[in-house]
């Protein structure tokens, strides 16, 4: 019997062929196969084990990012001091050979162990688990990298019963919570984290999923703060004495008055037209990046060698460029030394490199501003990096308090609600956020949640292909077998045991089961493994309608019926596929000017 | 033609009546009438419009919730310092009247005020929005209270051409973004406040709703700190000189480690249990209160007044009680006295007693460990406020926002979030939160997000009731009037301007239009105002799955068709009512064992 939640109503993935025949009414009643009603103490192993699954995200993901962390403050923080030393020593080109090498030595390591063992591991990854959320399982979207959650699942999945198989549904939240926990450690800002999740990650919103993304988060920053604690003793080396807070810039006297706002103002703005003119030099350079990639192992290499060697020449340089000045005596705070934290913040990808740059601007501007303003050059360097986060990443709430959360400055709120507000406003009128830039440059069938207008014009029945593929109620081996060779879909009856997908995502292929002559000439009753109620639209359903049934309630399959009886029952299957809109204007070339009609007027964009 | 986007798919409150007659196929193609085909200009205006009411809500809920402030903090402040004085002088006699007259005077003000001009707005208020939010649309659930929003929608929808009409989605996103208002204002906690509106109030989440909420509070936090700003020079009497900040508990020497957690997590545990206590409570006194309101105004106003002085003899009793305790001389904060900020917070209703009574119990669980533990006793009074309301308002995301706002420490963040966690959950386990237990006990019918597990062994067919009332695509005016007068349904296809609901939601009645007899003997052509695509489920779907797109897509009506062709081409029409368990049991009173059999196993609760 079916174990695998696929006739679930609340499984968005469950398979959707339909088999109306003339018994289908009575032909099964598919809540006898229901986990839930398989009696108490499976109920109760399964919340338990959602919740214990989340709980050791929580744990795994904070041990893992604190030892990434540690390992990644001592080994920059190594080469930080041999390199000082020795300009300490005058020992310039010495210095720079150890500083290129070390550099070099490390970026080769990295690229040959990505390049040859998990190609997927390289990048950002948030648009890859933004798309996967989003419902786009295409096969080697993830592996090193959800290594951790599929660890964690497979825990989970052999030390409960074997009975308790993942639903898609549960893998999901599960990924959701994990990119929680991800950006969380990443920079010791649990609610931070949590917020990013669900404001830029994911598509489908839960209260439940809220409070069980909050349970993981909280459990990292126990964490976080308990491995923090046993490093205080100073046992880890060359890692940072501070707490939770990274960058503190907490400073009881901070006050600011309405004539500080204008230059906040301009560079919040500023900020904005900057951050879309990255995101813009971005999906370029990564173009190109890719034609380099797509021509093997070895240009992929060299292609990171060459980056690595060109940015230290740049670090190295930098000093020549801008003279140093000397610290100031009467400086309240202490002057940054050797044995200071050096900015080497952990999370690599896009945030790091936009969060330093934004500083960087926001400190030039405070500098230009000069004494009109009782604004600090430290709080201007805060505003910087808000503006140009607000400019790239587009987000409001999570980066509000990720930016709380790493300065402990809650002061700052309505100057850096209004920064992030200006900054965002005039970015999008550009182009996309950065991680939706990237998603299509990478090809993924990313769906939105709001209908765009010309889909208002068009009908379900205009968009849907066939021809349509039905099965009898009992059905030959044979049939079944050769349907399944010769179509490229998925959305196909099967979950019994023997046909069941294995693992998380990555499944068996038809190709992959023997069957013997004598048995595909049986026949199979497919009544227990068919969705008698799968969701449905009538074909002069306009298509923003059924995109908006299609997004909300996370299908993978919508089932098109005809108004009219007429001989087929099924006028035919919508997937993700249908609803893209490259796919709508090949159908429909005449669509493309009205579109870009509509796009000119969608200054404010209503959409994140 | 119709402007009232009833036609339109992301409408949930499109109207659905069905008409499946021969022609239907190609007797309207809804999109010609659709708002975003109505050109550019209004599409401009249209989005215009909607920033600029989330605009005008922001700066007039700052206002009048800076005014409502002010005013409280100065009438609350007087009445302090006259019998504070009295008291120096040791006339405490005289003191007492003062004090027990000026608080009768004043709820006898305000209930006289509440019970004869609006009943509506006694109470919270924050089940009546969330209520409203989830689609319960009762005429009166709002009248004062809503008085802004409406104020706000009037002035936009005559300012803007006539032909701006808020949609149902719109007028929803409004008063959502005028929630999150609300609550920011009152703690001055903009990012809190948009996160509870968010976790606790919306049914429907969407990128654009976080993002629209977002510019209502950014506005709010600077509408606050410039009139905050303008405080500060002492122009406002009694006002406190205080920033955003409320209870600034920020010392940066406050460190805690591993042996100070099992007390911590007792007091959570206690106060998890305490707050379902406090749940249990007030749900039993708002009954007897209810039974004693329902006798009439001169009740009513007896009640609130009894409640006064039990009120004021309690508060000024408390001194003789427990002995004051001389200001310690080596304390490193100066000792509050007359002249410092008194703790008389605004946001009235169930917030602040929590916060007060919660702070009490944890200050008082800091005694008992007294020097067991590094933590100062005011953070025991933050972390037992914070277990309070997580275990009454089962909030987690909001709830820790809330408090890292008031009290401007993140370095807590942790131990409030284990808090948070271990009060939620352990309260979970008895009853539900305060705002779902009030609508509960004032008969909203509230639809949860998730589906009870006796919905999956229920087809829709199954609850579905008729019976249908059809029209022809041209149907004679008497005929409709007549079903329109012997129904209590609002599902009727009717959104011409001269049907049209006015206003935001209490509309017109049928008895309220009048026709002439000859009118009622003339045809009426229906197609133009039909939903020739309304959301529709197959009688065979389960009760759950019908129940996750009704509450997922936001549906008021949900169409019921038949698996075979049949005489009727529709079984009935689903409501919000046919999923209201209570309705559900009434038909099949055999689920009700069932029903609990599940309910006691569900001890860590998978929803908010």
């Amino acid at each position: 019997m079916s174990g695998n939640g696929n006739l679930n109503a609340e499984d968005p993935e469950s398979i959707t062929v339909p088999l109306i025949s003339g018994n289908n009414r009575c032909a099964f009643n598919n809540s006898s196969q229901d986990w839930r009603s398989r009696g108490s103490v499976h109920v109760f192993q399964y919340i338990f084990m959602k919740w214990f699954s989340c709980f050791l995200v929580g744990i795994i993901v904070g041990l893992i990012g604190f030892f990434n962390n540690l390992a990644v403050e001592n080994i920059a923080g190594v080469k930080f001091v041999i390199t000082s030393n020795m300009m300490l020593q005058q020992r310039y080109w010495l210095a720079f050979a150890v500083f290129f090498s070390y550099n070099l030595a490390l970026t080769l390591f990295a690229s040959t162990i990505t390049a040859l063992v998990a190609p997927a591991a390289a990048g950002s990854g948030i648009p890859e688990v933004k798309a996967y959320l989003n419902g786009v399982d295409a096969p080697g979207i993830f592996s090193l990298r959800t290594l951790i959650v599929k660890i964690v699942g497979s825990i989970s999945a052999v030390s409960s019963s074997s009975n308790w198989k993942g639903r898609a549904h549960d893998r999901r939240d599960l990924i959701t919570c994990g990119s929680a926990a991800g950006i969380a450690v990443s920079f010791r800002s649990p609610v931070g984290g949590l917020l990013f999740a669900l404001e830029e990650m994911a598509s489908w919103w839960r209260g439940a999923l809220l409070w069980r993304a909050f349970f993981t988060t909280a459990v990292i920053a126990i964490v976080l703060r308990a491995l923090i604690d046993f490093c205080l003793s100073g046992k880890c080396g060359l890692f940072g004495t501070g707490g939770l807070i990274m960058f503190d810039v907490y400073s009881s006297n901070m006050s600011y008055h309405l004539e500080d706002v204008p230059p906040v103002l301009v560079l919040a703005f500023v900020g904005g037209i900057l951050g879309s003119i990255y995101n813009f030099i971005l999906t370029k350079v990564l173009r190109i990046y890719n034609l380099i990639n797509e021509k093997g192992i070895i240009y992929k290499v060299l292609l990171a060698c060459s980056i690595s060697i060109f940015t230290s020449f740049l670090l190295f340089g930098l000093p020549w460029l801008a003279s140093c000045r000397p610290c100031p005596s009467d400086a309240s705070e202490a002057c940054p030394t050797l044995e200071g934290r050096y900015g080497v913040v952990v999370p690599a990808g896009l945030f790091v490199p936009v969060i330093v740059t934004g500083a960087t601007y926001g400190r030039f501007v405070g500098m230009l501003v000069g004494s009109h303003t009782n604004l600090h050059h430290g709080l201007y360097a805060v505003l910087g990096a808000a503006s140009l986060l607000g400019g790239t990443m587009r987000m409001t709430v999570s980066l509000c308090v990720i930016i709380l959360e790493l300065t402990n400055n809650l002061l700052l709120l309505p100057l850096i609600m209004l920064v992030l507000l200006v900054s965002k406003t005039t970015a999008d009128t550009f182009n996309s956020n950065i991680y939706d830039l990237i998603m299509k440059a990478k090809g993924f069938p990313y769906l939105e949640a709001h209908a765009e207008p010309y889909m208002r014009q068009l009908t379900v029945s205009d968009v849907v292909t066939g021809p349509l593929q039905l099965f009898n109620g009992i059905e030959k081996v044979g049939n079944i077998v050769h349907v399944l060779r010769s179509t490229g879909h998925n959305g196909f009856p099967f979950s019994s045991e023997d046909f069941a997908k294995r693992g998380s995502g990555n499944g068996d292929k038809i190709e992959d089961i023997e069957l013997t002559e004598e048995e595909m000439e049986m026949y199979i009753d497919l009544h227990p493994f068919t969705n008698a109620s799968p969701y449905t639209v009538v074909e002069t359903m306009s298509l923003a309608k059924a995109l908006i049934l299609f997004r909300q309630v996370g299908l993978r399959h919508l089932l098109v019926i005809p108004t009219m009886s007429s001989r087929s029952p099924v006028v035919g299957i919508l997937t993700r596929h249908d609803f893209i809109p490259e796919h709508i204007f090949s159908l429909h070339p005449m669509l493309v000017s009205s579109r870009w009609k509509r796009l000119r007027f969608r200054l404010p964009p209503s959409s994140k």
